[in-house]
């Protein structure tokens, strides 16, 4: 399994091979949320899909290509969040381990969730170093496959699927804005779209405290990602190698937004669509409220579907009401 | 407009009256808590009805019915709450002005809520004495026909729809069990389930704190509301003299749950369907969490209807985590 092109044959293959296994997330919108923007919004609820994030997709698209050989021993990765929940869910559905190397400091409802799906949870110390030595020995004992969050063409290809369903839900999109972390979303997303309904424009939205994306674009080369300062947990890795040209090739522009207008883009989506959605989730909306004029109708004819990729929010810890320490 | 029977034909005019103006709210559904009760749940989704809950179809059923004369002069009605936005939202969809009165200590949020439906709010101190004084008042210079939030016919017969909703919805349903407070939903279902799929059996789900019906059910006569202390705001009311007759021939038992039962409840809704709901929705979920042995399939079929009645919670004062006083 390494790195490679994503072609409309793959991105196919997936959606196929997916088909009835992931939820068809539904499309949600707000009258006051359109008034607001001046825009006709469509919101993929990918806070709905197994798991809680659109994660699953490709964890699954990667899990059920396995041979019967590499199922037998497992797949293993890190992540303290929505990645780990997804593998775990996707080993479950083919009957095979899971190992999650997870940091001893996630919060205990995570780890408990992974253990719910039946994953193996093997707790290490919080570095990166430590986190990179667990997996090597688990990996050694187990022979289990790694199964990367963002950066594999197998994972890029399952996260399609958001953008595929997105072109068959909605019709006549104008634009499209997604999170962008590692950029597996974003680049599915983006590849979907130019096959599928290649008059869409498609943007990605990120964090002003973790921007690699934007500045990558700027400079037209992939940059890392530099101390990432946001409450979007899930935004602070950095650009994949597979998703990088990708993104170059098809996404318009990426809008960077600060954690305050994250907060009230959230906010404003939990109040108007009643859906309980994680901060990085809300970067779209927030994207699309710091630039309407960029996407009303006059300007770009107004029809935007923005992708709410995750609900996993930490309910004792919101970042509303006076009494909630930041 | 006095008070008296709503029959079969009155629940389906106001059906085909509301037909395209409230929203066909989903049904959502989740493993994991068919998992835990050993049921297969049905949420009716109200908190996706417009306004943020099911007030809406009471609201506009009675709007929609005022004579032309009647409408001319408005409408009024005292709420500090989901009723006062629903009937501000029916008369500005009527085109019609309505009196709010609501008491001086009301959220902010909920003021500007209302009027940003147009609705024209009269300030009153925080006693029932000058609620009634203010809208005796405003009623005699305006004309306007009070709406009742729950008592009348025309309110209940709009409540009815999501009864009849969820039996068109979910096939062989054998129970439901919906909040009481006023008693306006839960007349409204329990009668709309008798005609239109009789073998359902109808539950209420009402605050320990605040058991007026579970009391009045048991002695055989509406008993008043003594004292309510509650979280759930929407079920702090007593039973009204129309609701009280239908829930007594139409509705089997009242189930009865503690406040931490229902913020337990709560939190299970927002976790596994990432909803926002208020408390006073959750209490149909904590009574069947409360008595699973009651509803599973061994017992009764096992699959249950449960309405989540409203979303409009009050998100800087959440009951979650460890900051939050209650």
């Amino acid at each position: 399994m390494t790195a490679g092109q994503v072609s409309a044959a793959d991105i196919q293959a997936a959606a196929e091979r997916l088909r009835g296994r992931v939820h068809r997330t539904p499309i949600l919108t707000s009258r006051a949320i359109d008034r607001l923007t001046g825009c006709s919004v469509f919101f993929k609820g990918e806070h709905l899909q197994r798991g809680g994030a659109f994660k699953y997709r490709g964890a699954l698209n990667a899990v059920l290509q396995l041979t019967d050989e590499e199922a037998r021993r497992g797949v293993i990765t890190h992540s303290s969040g929505n990645h780990a929940q997804a593998v775990a869910i996707a080993a479950a559905e083919r009957g095979i381990p899971a190992h999650l190397i997870m940091p001893e400091d996630s919060l205990p409802v995570k780890i408990r969730a992974v253990r719910g799906y039946g994953g193996v949870v093997h707790l290490c110390p919080p570095t990166l170093a430590d986190r990179a030595t667990t997996a090597a020995r688990v990996q050694a004992e187990t022979g289990a496959t790694f199964v990367h969050p963002y950066d594999h063409p197998r994972i890029i290809a399952g996260q399609a699927g958001v953008g595929l369903e997105l072109a068959e839900q909605v019709s006549d999109l104008d634009a499209v804005i997604a999170p962008v972390g590692g950029g597996g979303l974003l680049s599915g997303v983006a590849l979907a779209l130019h096959h599928a309904a290649p008059h869409v424009t498609v943007f990605g939205a990120e964090p002003s405290g973790a921007d690699d994306a934007a500045r990558s674009l700027a400079a037209g080369q992939r940059l890392p990602q530099t101390d990432p300062r946001t409450i979007a947990d899930g935004l602070r890795t950095g650009l994949g190698a597979c998703n990088w040209p990708i993104i170059k090739q098809h996404v318009a522009g990426i809008i960077t937004i600060d954690d305050d207008a994250i907060i009230a883009a959230m906010r404003l989506i939990w109040e108007r669509l009643k859906a309980v959605i994680e901060p990085s989730a809300a970067v779209g909306l927030a994207a699309l409220l710091a630039q309407p004029h960029r996407f009303d109708r006059q300007q770009f004819g107004g029809r935007v579907g923005i992708v709410l990729s995750g609900g996993n929010a930490d309910l004792d810890r919101l970042p509303f009401g006076e009494r909630v320490i930041r």
